[in-house]
């Protein structure tokens, strides 16, 4: 060729990128020039073998190229030593050691890529982009000299601009005194944890890839973690624990409470927090095998009032109108400065808040639901069910959101036998309609109460309690089954062995459990009084909905998102016969587990979802429902239990056999003369 | 006129930046608009008083307009009461009150331009520009409602945004738990102030002005600071004591073993340093009628070793070659991160650092003195004179710096009555060369001690010890007197009162001034050990700078600058004759004080001041001189005082009537045998 310059011909798979590189040309930086991006946490020094690729060899006619290994220059010293101590596949070369020598085929392989994707859920569709705030750098510099006076740091800031292209990397001045011992301990080779691209957070001696972060929700009763790998975007560890201001309060307006009461409340309610999150750290990290101090990053979300109490922030104006939270904006903190016992350079990540009432959980559940893409011509209501319930409702046009003060009762907390979602407790309940026999399943059992008594199980399955959804259950069956009449009420008329009456026959308790069939030795029952507390939680949830509905000008929703951390996921039929819900298509309710959650672990994996939940905790509209005055009737009307097929069409047939049993048991009358006496049906 | 849009034409005097603007623009803004920095805290709310302006009114042919008080708005309500409450000169209005409705000619006086020059010294040619990195802004938000729930720091955050262009200004964290209240305690008005423009480190209730700030030395053996006035760049206290980490060792050297040898050395050193910060800090605040928590920065210098404790980082490498240090660059730490007790939310900034044994006070130096401006036909010495001396020489093309071990002598140290720069220090001497009588002066008094023994002036004159400026005095007054030998022995021949002989008469000591002239009830007096440790001192300082002069590759300097905490200013006559210095024509000669904290003041008050630190730290090229094997050859043949007319021209006549005086006192023949015993004269 007469070309003065020679170049080549490069297509990357599998993105399609393609575009011509001058002869001798470094692969990496080529693929970096087209935009493919590769990764490579020690740029072009063949030590961490990220950046491997795949020569495709052969005639490839749609490009009009031919592609071969000797198109690349030959494996060099450091690249051969590379190979000499790991497995090669065929054809793999690191992209950082090859010189561009003809044309080429090249397929990147998913670890190679350097923004990859991690699915946040069996069933979810959509994946998690993990992009994270924290990236470590290899770098080595040469010892400083007589001659050559530069501090330590310099040399590493230096190096990390020259080779990664880092300008103006601060470090973090607590890491100052651990410095000098650390970089000569790696004999002048370090890894650099750095934060946002610009402030030095970690420095290991010698090369390391491990990064890990914590994804945190602090509920008001549970404060639920995890620890994730921040290069492969997966859940290393879990970890969870009542939350144990708990102590001090069981709902958020006892805490307000607490602190308005006490000098040292909010201190006492602040340490407890914290040192909870440290034990469920170093929990987590030794369920991981590493120890806290390699935790580099924490994202939390939580409730107003828990995200106050975790700032060290009186939560006293929370708790009055006009419930004025002391910042809406995401926080960022050194995680030391909240007494937190993790990577000394370690930062906190705090979600924004919406409003007084609808905190970085709420936050955290639109980033995981992400309300704000459903279409236009549908209305989506998730529903996150805590202490505090939260309501979002909307569509791309507009997103309202809501607090509804639910009550502990789906956390387990006020229920006779309640327990936080954790091993033994019952999370499935079925109840015969014709017997009242009752099966059900406990948290750690894959198998069933009833296969789990044959023969050839060795273990008897026994419950130590029940649980949030095992508890939706259970009422939503004794009501299917006529044992409960839709004012929430045992019916009087009904006779069973598990059903034991108070003398004056007002209320009973229903046996899910016999002794025999329990850890602690007497039998894990339903009371009337748990069955009114469920009432009360999920009549708070709809009456929200349906005002939220009210605002937006709709009498429809298309689409329900049930979250909340109940341990395993609410069956959606028995949400809504509990009438928790609005009517809706059935197969368009899906439950999702700690949403919240999860949109702390998103945050955790994806920097730029950190940006976009600050624009939409500003976007979303708040309604401050429970102190519009139409609420109070809404909520009283929503305390029964739905048997208005009108109100619930998508019911109609479990209603109708829930009657017709209440009425071959003989309690239809006593219902409908409650109902006469009240207000009538809708 | 036909134009559809009326402009007048403004002239701002007395800068002479003219241009039009719209009819019925703000004064304030048009101003900006023509690169007019006007001073305003309150940003149009006429508040502060700060953009005060003087119409002048006539007409300026030069300008060919005509200007008077009707082509402004007449005061509106707001700055009515203002000047209600204020005293009004003529013609005065407030900037951002005014529309501009005609031609005009705006005179802004020096309190009202945005960035103040402040002189630094009343000799000093060079002001300081007031441009710190701490700037007050006021804000007046609207409370919350149950509509608008944004958080209390958003709505300051949108206002600083609005009002003064500020964008995404964050809160140190620290600061939330106290927002809350001080919100409500200004109803909603507050100040902030902004550190760098984009952190808010203190937020006061209502309207305040006041914003100050420390710049600290901290030296091996004595910490001074100023404590400034930010807006207008006022000493407002000065504050000093001797460094507490004396106890622990006397030079840098016996500090960093004192870390080597003891577990908790370094904490101890560190709490020390910290310790008599708080201290100094909360004298300064007292006698400027404030608090330490109203000091919102701190900028630091100090030599590398201080510089190393006062960050908690080992100085152990520091004491072993490669003499490497853990960070060149500056650093800016939070205060309260170091243990200093100031406004929780305020910055420490210390200065870049240039090698292992050239610290942050010699880059103050730099700031302060600025060799590198110097003409290129010159060559410029800086001698900083500390228990290390650190020498820069050079010109605007290059500037050498190295360090040198000079001893404590000059700050008083290992002197029989030497003691620090402090009130009663002697710090002038003359010694009458015929009957070797003395006067002196102390530091808080003006007069000289004859003068103060005149019958009219009531208290006598006492001293209490002799400071490093007076050590120099003494040694070489009793040398010119002939009284002293060139190698620095009292001349055996001399008898004189005040000369007091051992028995074996190889050493004596001066009575400077008799126990009746002193507080402590003894003689202070000069020994021969002094002298000897003096002579130590001035040759390590001699030497250095002959062998930067040798490295440059000039043989003479044009000007020499003395620098040094040393309490009153040297005399540049005798530290010339005492030989601290090469020969320089004494006219260009100049002493400056504590230069290294002269730069901590610049750095304090001028935020690009500090970048141009960052710059020429980096920039000045280190000599590591005392590893020089010529080092040791030089620093012996400076030990003697200047005697050979050959290397001091300068000093032709004072050295050939010193030889005058020892001829006359027979001592001539010892000075000139002991000579041909050692090496020929120069």
């Amino acid at each position: 060729m007469a070309n003065p310059t020679l170049t080549h011909h490069i297509v990357f798979q599998p993105s399609g990128r393609q575009g011509r590189v001058p002869h001798g040309a470094n692969l990496l930086e080529a693929a970096r020039g087209l935009g493919v991006e590769i990764e490579a946490i020690c740029s072009g020094r063949q030590t961490c073998g990220k950046c491997q690729v795949v020569v495709e060899e052969g005639f490839f006619p749609k490009h009009g190229l031919t592609s071969a290994g000797d198109h690349l220059s030959p494996p060099d010293g450091r690249e051969a030593r590379y190979w000499e101590r790991h497995p090669r596949e065929a054809n793999r070369r690191l992209a950082c050691a090859c010189e561009v020598r003809g044309d080429l085929m090249i397929f990147v392989p998913a670890e190679s890529q350097a923004r990859k994707q991690v699915v946040r859920k069996a069933a979810a569709d959509r994946p998690i982009v993990v992009d994270p705030a924290i990236r470590l750098y290899y770098v080595e510099v040469e010892p400083p000299t007589l001659e050559d006076p530069l501090g330590d740091w310099d040399r590493i800031a230096g190096e990390l601009e020259r080779r990664f292209g880092l300008a103006g990397v601060r470090l973090d001045p607590a890491l100052l005194g651990t410095l000098q011992g650390i970089i000569r301990a790696g004999d002048w080779k370090v890894t650099v944890t750095v934060w946002q691209g610009r402030e030095a957070v970690r420095v290991q001696p010698g090369y390391h890839e491990e990064a890990c972060g914590l994804a945190v929700d602090i509920g008001t009763t549970t404060i639920a973690m995890h620890l994730c790998d921040l290069r492969t975007g997966a859940v290393l560890a879990t970890a969870s624990e009542m939350n144990p201001q708990v102590a001090y309060g069981e709902d958020l307006m006892s805490r307000v409470s607490f602190v308005d009461n006490r000098k040292d409340g909010l201190a006492i309610l602040h340490d407890a927090v914290i040192a909870a999150l440290n034990r469920l750290a170093a929990q987590a990290a030794a369920e991981a095998g590493t120890t806290p101090d390699a935790i580099t990053e924490i994202v939390l979300v939580g409730n107003t009032v828990m995200h106050h109490i975790l700032l060290n922030v009186s939560p006293t104006q929370l708790g009055q109108s006009p419930f004025a939270a002391v910042i809406s904006d995401a926080v960022d903190v050194k995680a030391r400065e909240l007494g937190l016992k993790l990577a000394p350079g370690a930062h906190a990540h705090v979600l924004p808040i919406e409003a007084g009432h609808v905190g970085a959980d709420n936050v955290g559940v639109i980033l995981a639901e992400e309300p704000h893409k459903a279409p236009a011509d549908e209305i989506w209501l998730i529903v996150d069910v805590g202490t505090n319930g939260e309501l979002l409702l909307g569509n791309r046009e507009r997103v309202f959101s809501a607090s509804s003060p639910t009550g502990p009762a789906f956390e387990g907390a006020q229920i006779r036998h309640g327990m936080r979602a954790a091993g033994g407790a019952i999370e499935r309940v079925r109840v015969d309609p014709e017997t009242l026999e009752v099966r059900f399943k406990v948290i750690g059992r894959e198998e069933w109460s009833d296969e789990a008594q044959a023969p050839n199980t060795r273990s008897p399955i026994l419950a130590a309690g029940i649980c949030g959804s095992g508890i939706i259950e259970a009422v939503a069956e004794l009501f299917l089954a006529g044992v409960l009449t839709p004012d929430g009420r045992f019916a009087p008329e009904v006779e069973a062995p598990r059903l034991k009456w108070n003398e004056a026959r007002t209320k009973a308790e229903f046996v899910l459990a016999w002794p025999h069939e329990s850890s602690t030795g007497g039998p894990i029952v339903l009371t009337s009084d748990d069955v009114r507390a469920i009432q009360l939680g999920k009549a708070a949830l709809y009456s929200g909905a349906r005002l939220l509905m009210e605002r937006m000008g709709v009498d429809r929703v298309d689409r329900v998102v049930l979250a909340g951390a109940f341990g395993s996921y609410i069956d959606p039929y028995h949400a809504m016969v509990l009438g928790m819900i609005p009517d809706c298509d059935l197969a368009r309710v899906v439950t999702v587990g700690n949403a919240a959650g999860d949109g702390a672990r998103i945050a955790l994996l994806n920097k730029g979802q950190r940006e976009e939940a600050r624009r939409l905790a500003r976007w979303v509209t708040y309604v401050g429902i429970a102190l519009e005055p139409r609420f109070q009737d809404a909520f009283v009307e929503a305390i029964p239990l739905p048997h208005s097929v009108d109100a619930f069409p998508h019911l109609a047939r479990p209603l109708a056999e829930a009657e017709g049993r209440r009425r071959a048991r003989g309690v239809g009358d006593v219902a409908r003369r409650r109902e006469r006496r009240g207000r009538p049906a809708q």
